[in-house]
């Protein structure tokens, strides 16, 4: 299957935030690509990223940045593709406010699917979920995770009671 | 065509900013459903929403609450299908911050897709979005869409120029 | 005696703060159990703790979440017994506002008892002063609770005046 | 049947807000006193109030108050009694702010029940669901409220999906 | 003399605010060029806009916008001159601390001069500031405007201590 | 001399911050008093320290407090004397919000003369200065204070530039 | 008897809240005098003010300033009286934020003694009480002030008891 | 070539932070001098480098401060130059909030170019920028600084996608 996710950061300095998104896509054995694009520093390639994601085969786009966080709605603002938005806790960010700011409070006629600060896992799966939306398949792994993610909450609940 | 879209309120009183994602919807011609539920109000009705909406055929939901908004990530606790979240200001909010956090900082495992304060037209589009990964014809739709709103600018820019 | 007070938590990293609740209702020889409940990943265990709380005897609920905490909102719109919600500051939290605003900013008709930040010794203090409205016993442990915290800080005053 | 709340304010101009709480109370058939008490204005009417609080037969305190707002943690340090504190946006405040880290952030060993903003009417639901903790009768009431609400959410949504 | 300054705003809605930079643009004789470019209704327009400013003879770029505010920040990344930064509370700006945020925390690199919130006034003397660091003529303009000032205030003093 | 001034504060861990008001008191030979006043766990000992304290010849007072610091505005609400407050960023505190919001925002008629967060040194100099208004001698020590601190940056300045 | 305190504020527009200071100091009868100082526009006679104002008899100078609100802070460099700092909420204002912390937050060396947002009152009655820490009648008018606060929040609560 | 840029700070404790500005103006071969000035604890230091800075043959001022950061805005109020403002998050700030409010939000009349918490490096990019509206060989330097910074991500791009 073709590439189907494309996971871009303003920074290599965001991957080891980034990669969990990368993790997660791995395990619902999900096609993606990883690599740097900066809003800021390489505009045009920026330009050039966004205008071709869609041409070449991409479904949804992740991307993360931090501080004046313009990657994510720039983004958005070239493809008509879903753009998820990581707000990273980099280390020019005031605690993160910046950061999610910058992704989330984006103009009517622009949305950016915004996860929590950090939150590349929920990127992951949100990028899951959408192409859950066409694919039957996809969605009963999803189901299978949620059931997983439940077990695992019952076992530390046994835990902590005999606690 | 089946409805594709729930569009799912916390309170009758948030109508006025929710409606905005019914309108750009009809813009697109997606079939939506709208309705009251609530969280807190009406727990197990909010839990029977969430758990038969990906069996009735939907396949995105919007939900907007204000305050302490919990709505959004109950829903996508229960579901497999994204979940759109909307912060809306309302009268009980601080300044729309609780609504922002409440429904953005959902833990590993449960994303949603947050959207900008009262930003129920972002929320339509971005289901537009996600229905378009799988449908040539709603990406054109959109790509037209934002044709528009680039041609709009640039008359007001005429305006402007001319000021 | 019956088991009084449950102290529930959405993750069992959040138990070295909700031990604290554990220890103060020791201290007041209240009977309590202590268990993992998770809004996100186990909603139908969390709807059931809920439901059958005040029919197993339970008088009052401790819960405390970090983050987008809908825990003890939403156990609270599904019980009728007095709910004391603990903001935790965990690991995804923005500095802890985002706990706060989501458990403190309850709409009408489902209140939460709301305590500090990371405050789960104040929540175990709150559960027995509420037990203590119906036990005179209770109430006289907690005047020479009070007695005591007054002794101590007499006795620190006088090490500093002597410093 | 005795008062068995008492509800305090720190300035009369408060009433607007905290008359939500006399208003439940009503409701509820739970007879209670209101007044004004200003921790700072009447610092001896207030160490009077709470020393008195519990021989005089209340088991619950509400207490309003906005900006600095002293008077619930103060009451809480003198009385045993469970004490309910309201933040209120009063015209000094700081868009809420001030008035609600005042009450909430209480050190360890002097807890408020904290609510939202303004919730008065939260504050005396809390207290008929702590005087519900010793009465059946009253816990009965509160059912019935609660599926009242949901009675009136369930028929807004009915408005709202003809609409 | 050619036009030195071009005044952009991502909405023809910001004119209100940014018309104070013209004026005082107008005040100190110096032309520049408004218009309307919306980084993210037209994103290549503002590619353009920024490319080809500097060749085009302009010495200064104003950009003024609001919520997630990106077009200061791209200007900036696109073209070697200065940029200025007008945060706008626009009516989806939450009290402007977006705004601000995402105009102000630039990452390393690519530096914004920001001015406080809807300061389009001081943008447009901060241009004449950076334009007379090269013109005597505009420098003492520049002081000519702040005896000015001063003298304003100490009309004000001697209506207020005759009060 | 009498003690004219009395340093206290609601906790002992207080101490770190709250011994620099001591030693610049010591500096400047003003007689002073240090011990632990907690408004939520001693109340009638705060009481009773502030109505005694003019009759007991202070003249001011310094408190300092964090998280719901109520022990500076509380004081002030009993004894005419000017109290300045110190806003203790403690471990309970949310960054110093709350602590400073506590103390500053008090309601007319009761001024707290608040300090910047931690800063017990500027406390204990605006006693100085407040007592020096009565004293030409402490008004010439301040005035030598003040020459020091000058003296010390132009020092630094020539090792800067000679960096 | 001669003027004692100075009140100042950084723009005519200040006058509405700083005229409350004004009132308060008539009604303890004592001097004052009012001007405009703007510590941006007029530089110099700020420094002539603040150099002047001790040898002049000033006790106390009284300073309100809005946004980046430097005058407090920069009068109390320069002389060695205590100055008492107002953030006035001015239009330019965030929500008060900038006027409080260009205020409060001084540096080791130069304290500000700050009241509560527009709280001139506060500032005029704390100017009273430092006066009165070397008057006896002053002192005494202040415990009377207080009576009569107290007085009033009695009468209040009579009236609210009959409610 | 004179000097060009002056860079100042309150503290030499600001020095590390600082430091980043005289290193880029050393890359771009602009001659600068670095100094301490405060205008807490060296006013009339302050007043006179101010002053003097245009008939010096300074052409930029660079300003960097912590807390209540008043240095840029002051200088700003008594030179004609363009001062460029560094909000630093010095120990004794919170969270660096206090600094970039008090300098970026000068009021009318008064402009501070205000860059990133932290960013002197920024600051320096921009005094080049500045510089470079009046020589051609500066604007040159900055297009090769800016293809630089564009061929360092696309050689992380590389690294990252070989990852």
């Amino acid at each position: 299957m073709s590439i189907q996710v494309g996971i871009i950061m303003g920074s290599k300095s965001d991957l080891p935030i980034m990669k969990d998104a990368a993790d997660i896509l791995k395990e619902f054995d999900i096609q993606f690509e990883m690599t740097v694009v900066s809003a800021h520093r390489t505009p045009e390639r920026m330009f050039e990223y966004a205008k071709n994601a869609a041409s070449r085969g991409l479904k949804v786009i992740i991307a993360g940045a931090g501080g004046a966080a313009h990657l994510p709605g720039m983004v958005a603002s070239i493809t008509t593709l879903p753009v998820i938005g990581v707000p990273v806790k980099s280390s020019n960010s005031i605690d993160g406010w910046d950061s999610i700011l910058s992704i989330l409070q984006m103009p009517n006629g622009i949305p950016v699917a915004t996860v929590a600060l950090n939150a590349a896992k929920n990127a992951g799966l949100l990028a899951a979920q959408i192409l859950a939306t066409a694919s039957p398949e996809l969605s009963a792994k999803m189901q299978a995770y949620k059931d997983d993610l439940k077990k695992k909450i019952e076992e530390s609940a046994i835990d902590l009671e005999n606690y």
